[in-house]
């Protein structure tokens, strides 16, 4: 079967993110330097958020409640309010940061539009990722787009069975092995991924590369290739 | 024409919701009150959520986060850490509070099951919203549940498109004026308004009285009446 829908991860696939979440978290090491280094703070950090990623969920907002909470325990409470305050500024910025889009991104979405079904799939706060959806131009480009609070099987079976689509018909292209690609090869659709040079350590996770169904592009601007290859195929 | 599609609200609607702000709110006064007085810190804490609305949305970590940035200023930087520990605390038994469903939801719920398509659009942050939805042990009872950044007019226009459902044939139920009424009413459809005893200042507006597709109840479980009465009516 051809491929009719190619759907797209946003954060660090069609914008980048990762980056911005790093610019913040050197601010974060540079701001208690005086305190911890970088590394045990940056330890910590991640500490923190495995913790509470199942009652923040992602997003920068459980990210700064995180480094917050981080600061105050690895400097056992003497943490200054005006040290807190910069964190607080810190995720301000963040949020209100300028979307940048990766390069590529217009031109692979100019060359599938009208062809394919386009779905944009982001991982993430809704308030934020709605935010930067406006913000990127792109929210014309797809048929529809959904935001979701985690990317698993039954969550992606959700959505095409919304759109009718059949998994065998569906291709995903994302940046995270662990989001983008295994829950959607375990429903019987395809997935490319295309790496981003940042990846936060709990959404590591080793690629397929044995599937049948796993593609693995150096860049989005190889998905219209991709794309017509599979439709040979068939 | 006859009502064929019933959407209930979330928060304050089929569960408590309200009442965990003020009980952590009331936390937050009790916490601060050798610094300031609960009716000043109630003030500038609004204040506060008013201007960080835009950036951080609706939502207990946006909660959080204001009150954090509210006890640094109001206490010119001399909260200390384990205070700002402990509204760090607050906010995480506010996320994992049990979820508690109104008098009637359930009945009403049985009611109208299977003889009307029944929808719940609710508003807030993503994960905490999914999270209270899986804890309601209400998801079986809709057809389909719809979680939303802001609820306006456009929004509730999508909805309807996407469920294939006319306006006229449409009635929103849900305690909050502003959300669940208004941008319903806009666009052509009915609402009926079931008041919570609490309503959040910042969703707080003037009824619509006089509009012919508002209806005002008491409590939820005079929905299943209306709707009866909206049948023999078209």
């Amino acid at each position: 079967m051809s491929i009719t829908t190619v759907a797209f991860d946003g954060d660090d696939t069609l914008w980048h993110n990762e980056g911005l979440f790093t610019m913040t978290q050197e601010r974060f090491e540079a701001l208690l330097a005086d305190h911890v280094s970088a590394d045990v703070l940056h330890a910590r950090m991640l500490d923190t958020e495995r913790e509470n990623v199942a009652v923040y969920g992602y997003g920068v907002k459980g990210f700064a409640l995180s480094m917050i909470e981080t600061a105050i325990e690895v400097t056992n409470g003497r943490v200054d309010a005006a040290t807190i305050y910069r964190i607080l500024s810190f995720a301000k910025d963040q949020l209100r940061h300028p979307v940048e889009l990766l390069p590529g991104v217009g031109d692979v979405l100019t060359a599938l539009g009208g062809r394919y079904q386009l779905l944009l799939i982001t991982k993430g706060d809704l308030f934020d990722q709605e935010s930067k959806i406006a913000r990127s131009g792109l929210a014309e480009r797809f048929d529809a787009i959904e935001v979701v609070a985690e990317k698993d099987p039954p969550v992606y079976a959700r959505i095409l069975a919304r759109h009718d689509v059949d998994p065998a018909a569906f291709l995903m292209v994302g940046n995270s092995v662990r989001s983008d690609v295994l829950p959607v090869l375990e429903i019987g659709a395809q997935a490319a991924h295309v790496p981003y040079h940042l990846t936060w350590e709990l959404e590591q996770a080793d690629a397929p590369h044995e599937h049948d169904g796993y593609w693995e592009l150096e860049h989005i601007g190889q998905v219209p290739e991709l794309v017509a290859k599979l439709k040979g195929a068939a």
